[in-house]
C-alpha cells in the first residue's frame, strides 16, 4: 500500500466522511438537566417484582424477534387503532433510520427546523437530501404556506414532524398537520416522543390517512435506558419497514422490562405527573424574571431565551455551579441566546432556579442589547 | 388518493419491496436445537450479584453512548490490540448494517457461499450489489482463484469471511485468509461468531492488515439474549463507523449485564467446555452412522449430509419427536439433504441422537439412492 491509499476515501460514501459523530456532553457528577430524562429512578414498589421477572429470562435464547408479547400490551395501552400496527426499533433514532433506509436514492426528507437533530443526521449519514422549513420565528409555528409549496414542488418523501418539537417545546397546529397530511403523498411521520406531557396526539388518526406513521418511545416516560421507541401505521407500511429491522433487534431484558413497567404503567403515570407539577411551577417561577423570555411547552423541558444576558456565559455559570442544561445558542438562528432546561425533580428544579437567578445577577449584560 | 396510489411503490426502493423478511421458526416447546443458542442458563451462582448489579442501574437515563466501561472490558478480556478501536452494536447484525450503510452506492459485498445468510439481505436491503463465491464443494474450503479473479476484475468494497462458516462449521485457512487480505483493497470482515469454539482468531493480526476488522459477539458465549455484538479494526475505519452508530444504540440493561458477565466470564468458559465435551461426543456418535456424512465442525453446531433419506422427512420426523434443528436443504446447492443440529445439552443431544437413529429406521429412503 502507497502513503497515498485513502481507504476510507475509496470506499464510503463523502457525506459519511464528512460527518462528525454525535456529540454527546459528559455529565458525571452534574445535576443533569440536559437531556430531557424523567428524573425519578425505577419506582422502588417495582424494585423486588421487576428482579423476580428478570431472573425468569433466558439470556442463553435469542430474544422473540417478534417481540409479540410487549407489542400487544404497547398495543393496548397506547388505544392504537385495529386497522394500525406496529414496528419496534432501539429508541426511535433506529425506526427513523429503517424509514430512511427504504427510500429510493435521492429522496428528499423534510422537516421544520429546528427540530430533533437525528431527522437531519440520520438523512445525510444515508446520502439523502435533507430539507429544513424554518419554523415561524415569534412562535414556533408551521410556516404551513412553505410546506405546502415544498411538497407541490419537490415531490418529498417524508416529513417528520416532532408534536411536541424539540427543542422549542410547542405542539404545532393539529389542523395544520391534518392539511400537511391531505396536501402531499409524502410519508408524514408525527414524532410523538413527548406524549406523556402533551395530552395531545395524533394516534385515533392513524388509519384515516394512508401516510400517517406516528412514532413514541418510552424513554420520556422515565425509561430512557432501555431505548425502546415504537411505531405505528397502516399495515401494509409497517409491512414493508419490518423488512428492514433486523430480525432480533430488541433484546430480551428490554422486552422484558418494558412489558413489566407497563403492566404498573400507573407508577411510571404518577412520576409524570409530579414531572407536570414541577414544571407548571418552574413555568411560574421563570416568568417572574425580567430579563428572558420563557416559551410555552407541552413537553418535559422548558426553552428559555436570555434578552439581556449572553447564553454561553449563563450556560457555563451554571455548569460551574453543579447544573447541567442544554445550550441552543450555538444552533444559531432562532436559537440565538436560547438554553432549554429539563424538568427535574423539584430539588433539582430549586437547584437550577437559584443558580439561574444567581447568574442572572452575575454574568454580564450582552453588548448588544 | 386513486385506487391506483401504490404509496410504497412510488417511494421506496424496489429492492425493499422485492425482500421478504427474515423468517424465524416459531420454536415454543420444542428441545431448540436449530439457533446456535449456548442451552446453558444465566449461571446460579452469577444470580444474585447480577440482580443485585441491575439494582444499582439508572434505566431513567440514557445509557453511556460510549459505552467505555464495557469497551473497555471487552477490550482487554479480547486481548485486543493496542492500536486497534472497538465499534459495538446490537449484535452481529447491526454492525454488518452499519458498515454496508457507510458504502458508496453501486458498491458490491461478497462473501463466500453457503455462509451467515445477513450478508446478502443486508446488502440487499440496502440496494449493494452482493456476490457469493461458491465454496468448494467437498470440504467448504475458500475458492481463493474465484477470490482473487474477483477481487482484480471487480473490485470489491467487503468481503465477509465467517471463521468458522455458518452453517458449514469447518475453519477456511488462515493462510487463504490473509492472501484475500493482500490481494485486494475490500474491507475484509473475519466474523468470529463462533470463537469460543474454534481455538483460532485473527485478531492478533488486526492492525497487520490496514483493510481487515474482525467482528465477534456474545450471543455464542451464552448472551444471544443479550445482543451486543463488537467490531474491532484500525482507528481510523472505526472512527468513520462512530459516525453511523447511532449514539444510543446500547441500552443500560445489555452494556450492565454484558460487563458483569465479562466479569466472571470463567463460569461462561466453563459452560462452553461443557458445550465441547458434548459436541465430541456427538459426533463420535454420529460417525457411527453409515447413511450420513458428518462434517468436520469448529463451532457449536454439526452439519450433516443425508446420504439416503430425505432431509425434510428427516427434519419432520425430528420435529414431531419435539426437536427443532435447522433444515438447509431448501438452501439447495450443496446444501441439500443437509441438517444443521447446534449441540445442546448432553440430555438433550442424546433425545436429538436417539429422535436421529429412529429417524434414520423410519423414514423410508430417497428414490434417487
Amino acid at each position: 500500500m502507497s502513503d497515498s491509499y485513502k481507504p476510507a476515501q475509496r470506499l464510503l460514501r463523502p457525506e459519511v466522511l464528512a460527518l462528525s459523530a454525535y456529540h454527546v456532553q459528559d455529565s458525571a457528577g452534574y445535576i443533569k438537566l440536559d437531556a430531557m430524562e424523567n428524573p425519578f429512578a425505577w419506582p422502588e414498589a417495582l424494585m423486588t417484582p421487576w428482579l423476580e421477572k428478570l431472573q425468569t429470562v433466558k439470556t442463553n435464547r435469542y430474544p422473540d424477534p417478534a417481540c409479540l408479547s410487549l407489542k400487544n400490551k404497547l398495543l393496548q395501552v397506547n388505544a392504537v387503532p385495529t386497522k394500525a400496527d406496529m414496528l419496534l426499533g432501539n429508541g426511535s433514532d433506529e425506526l427513523i433510520q429503517i424509514i430512511l433506509m427504504a427510500l429510493k436514492p435521492g429522496s428528499i426528507v423534510v422537516a421544520p427546523e429546528p427540530t430533533f437533530v437525528m431527522y437531519r443526521q440520520i438523512s445525510q449519514t444515508l446520502g439523502l437530501e435533507f430539507k429544513g422549513i424554518p419554523l415561524i420565528a415569534d412562535d414556533f409555528s408551521l410556516d404551513i404556506a412553505a410546506f405546502k409549496t415544498l411538497c407541490a414542488q419537490q415531490d418529498p418523501a417524508v416529513i417528520f414532524l416532532a408534536y411536541p418539537n424539540n427543542p422549542t417545546g410547542n405542539l404545532f397546529g393539529s389542523d395544520e398537520i391534518k392539511q400537511i397530511l391531505a396536501s402531499t403523498q409524502a410519508l408524514v411521520i408525527v414524532d410523538e416522543a413527548y406524549a406523556p406531557y402533551a395530552d395531545a396526539s395524533f394516534m385515533s388518526h392513524v388509519g384515516e390517512f394512508p401516510n400517517l406513521l406516528v412514532m413514541r418511545t418510552l424513554s420520556k416516560l422515565g425509561l430512557a435506558g432501555l431505548r425502546l421507541g415504537f411505531m405505528v401505521g397502516p399495515k401494509a407500511w409497517i409491512h414493508e419497514f419490518e423488512k428492514i429491522r433486523l430480525p432480533y433487534n430488541i433484546n430480551v431484558l428490554t422486552q422484558v422490562t418494558a412489558e413489566f413497567a407497563l403492566d404498573h404503567q400507573s407508577e411510571f403515570d404518577a412520576q409524570v405527573a409530579l414531572i407536570l407539577e414541577a414544571r407548571h411551577w418552574l413555568q411560574g417561577q421563570l416568568a417572574q424574571i425580567d430579563a428572558i423570555h420563557v416559551y410555552p411547552t407541552k413537553a418535559n423541558f422548558i426553552l428559555i431565551k436570555l434578552l439581556r444576558h449572553d447564553a454561553n456565559a449563563v450556560f457555563n455559570y451554571l455548569k460551574s455551579a453543579g447544573i447541567l442544561i442544554k445550550n441552543m445558542h450555538p444552533v444559531g438562528g432562532v436559537l440565538s441566546q436560547c438554553l432549554r432546561v429539563t424538568i427535574g425533580t423539584p430539588k433539582e428544579n430549586q437547584s437550577f432556579l437559584t443558580a439561574f437567578l444567581e447568574a442572572m445577577n452575575h454574568v454580564v449584560a450582552r453588548s448588544d442589547v
